[in-house]
């Protein structure tokens, strides 16, 4: 019996849209190779930052692409947040939470529920203490919880932001992978751009391209472009390119709506599987994304990984992003219908009361 | 009249083989595009780890691919460097070299003459003070100098290095570039390899690519692989599959032999205008590289900067490397024979004096 992974945050193999990246690949070196195989702008290929900014109504100047958007926090990280207090949700992504940690921050976690974090926490830290480096929010389909920020609590988060002078990360991988429901205004919409924002097509299109980008105050994105620098000179354009040849024919819409087919069901399959037969527990219902955030009711979710294991399924346990004891985070993107099924019921097996 | 660049250490645009790379990475991606196209291990593609460490001699686990060689020297210094003394030559590589003092190196540069880094000066400098987190070289073609390290001298230097349990970083990315005598060893095979060893495929394929590698002893390679997961999880693995497929159908060489012609061409045109024009002036002849390293003979290089570019050529001073204010980088590598030419009468038209 093989394991079941419920702990890989990553799109099914048939998400890739492998022949037409190939495609696309030619195309694009055979079109601009002298560009793309040269050293270029440390903010990356002018093409695809030119459609970014396009989309977010910024000038491209604002753009800035790197190799993945995880390396693009780690340069924001390095330059403001060494030594400093930064916000951030409760539960929150455990690779920027370990960055920050890794340079000396005083990472603080502020209050969540079900409409994402709550602006009085928010408020409240900000009437104490040093002024943060900035507040690091995934408002939508949050990873690991799967919940979204309302719109009513955006607006209020921008308000308090522009009161305090206090600088936000919107982190928004997800947002473009909904299955029902209307999609939300960004925090950097309602703030007229004054949040800064990052994104990356790894849900989109594929993560191995690693091309993630983010939208700064133009200062900002000076400096960073600045670190990026002098860290790779340039980021690797072919992947950035050929995301750029695949946006540009007009595939990127229909892929997405092919991806949202694929991973809707995935969502529907385990929130089934998990009515069923873990009736007992509270999961989140999210409208898209890749995660459920489990609530388990006093059951020490390290324990239960330890059992879960043994009966052929796991996840990761709530408190590796700063969670409770007993939550756990489940990821439904990676796995089949049949494991989706299958893993659910191994879990229910493992847990060790009806709860 | 437009400016010649002297300064640019790149390859010239018809070095870069555009149509062959873009069916490799339409071949690459057709062949195994779920695994390019998603998360994979934080040290590469695995099978161009395995060309690498194939001519290395080395296990796979000890080859570690990154977004280029730079990027995978920050990696390095960030874990090893912060406080400590490192060592490297004089004149070394900019980029190291600011990388190391913003992480608060103290940055010894060691006595240099035509036969590379003086081991008298490298055992003097072991021998007092505190131990060197390690030894940064560039022993063949060296940026800026053009200079190469005599085999008398690196095997004395990996002596020393063993005596003192010194970590060395061999940094080879022009060695290949070679256009006449016969390669050396390098200090990675003198030392069986202890030394630590860097390259990439900017010089012998393409930079935009952004494909570097390191052979590191394998607990550092572990450490490595760790920081790298924690930037970018994965690196850019399109870049790698793609020169995977470039060196797997075997156009490594003979493109090699190509660029060799292209660009030893370029070499004898700078050397002999220099010859020409510029006679009373000392320079390095490499056999191979993108360097020239110019002794002006008491003119300060910033002053004949300031009238070079007014006479339409630019070049970088040998200041920005920790040289002398009378040295200067021309770099030939990205111009033509004709630009060679006539950037080389304007250098000597900008000149105060005959020297």
């Amino acid at each position: 019996m093989s394991t079941i992974s419920f702990a890989r945050g990553v799109p099914a193999p048939e998400c890739l849209p492998v022949e037409e990246l190939a495609d696309c690949a030619r195309v694009a070196l055979e079109r601009d190779g002298r560009t793309i195989l040269s050293y270029g702008s440390s903010s990356g290929y002018a093409p695809l930052r030119e459609w970014i900014a396009d989309r977010h109504g910024v000038a491209p100047e604002r753009v800035f692409l790197t190799n993945g958007s995880l390396q693009g926090f780690v340069f924001l990280a390095q330059r403001l947040a060494p030594g400093k207090r930064v916000l951030a949700e409760l539960p929150t992504y455990d690779r920027p939470l370990k960055i920050l940690r890794e340079l000396g921050s005083d990472v603080e976690l502020l209050a969540c529920d079900d409409e994402g974090l709550d602006p009085d926490a928010l408020e409240q830290a900000l009437g104490s203490g040093p002024p943060p480096a900035f507040l690091y929010l995934i408002p939508t389909f949050q990873n690991p919880s799967g919940r979204t920020l309302s719109v009513e609590r955006r607006s209020r988060i921008v308000e308090l932001a522009r009161e305090h002078d206090l600088l936000v990360l919107e982190d928004d991988p997800y947002g473009l992978v909904r299955y029902e429901g209307e999609a939300l205004p960004s925090l950097f919409e309602l703030s007229d751009g004054e949040v800064a924002y990052s994104s990356s097509f790894s849900k989109t299109i594929a993560p191995g391209l690693r091309v993630g980008w983010f939208v700064f105050p133009e200062a900002l994105a000076r400096e960073i472009e600045a670190t990026a620098t002098a860290t790779y000179i340039t980021p690797v354009l072919l992947g950035q390119a050929t995301v750029n040849e695949f946006v540009r024919r007009g595939s990127f819409e229909p892929n997405l709506e092919r991806v949202q087919g694929l991973l809707g069901a995935r969502r529907d399959a385990m929130l089934a599987a998990l009515d069923q037969d873990l009736p007992g527990i509270r999961t989140t219902r999210p409208e898209g994304g890749y995660f459920l955030w489990l609530e388990l009711g006093g059951v020490d979710a390290s324990d239960l990984l330890v059992r879960a294991e043994e009966a052929g399924v796991t996840f990761v346990k709530g408190a590796d992003f700063g969670g409770a004891p007993d939550t756990a985070r489940l990821a439904f993107s990676f796995v089949s219908l049949d494991e989706i099924r299958d893993g659910v019921a191994r879990l229910a097996a493992a847990l060790p009361l009806s709860v």
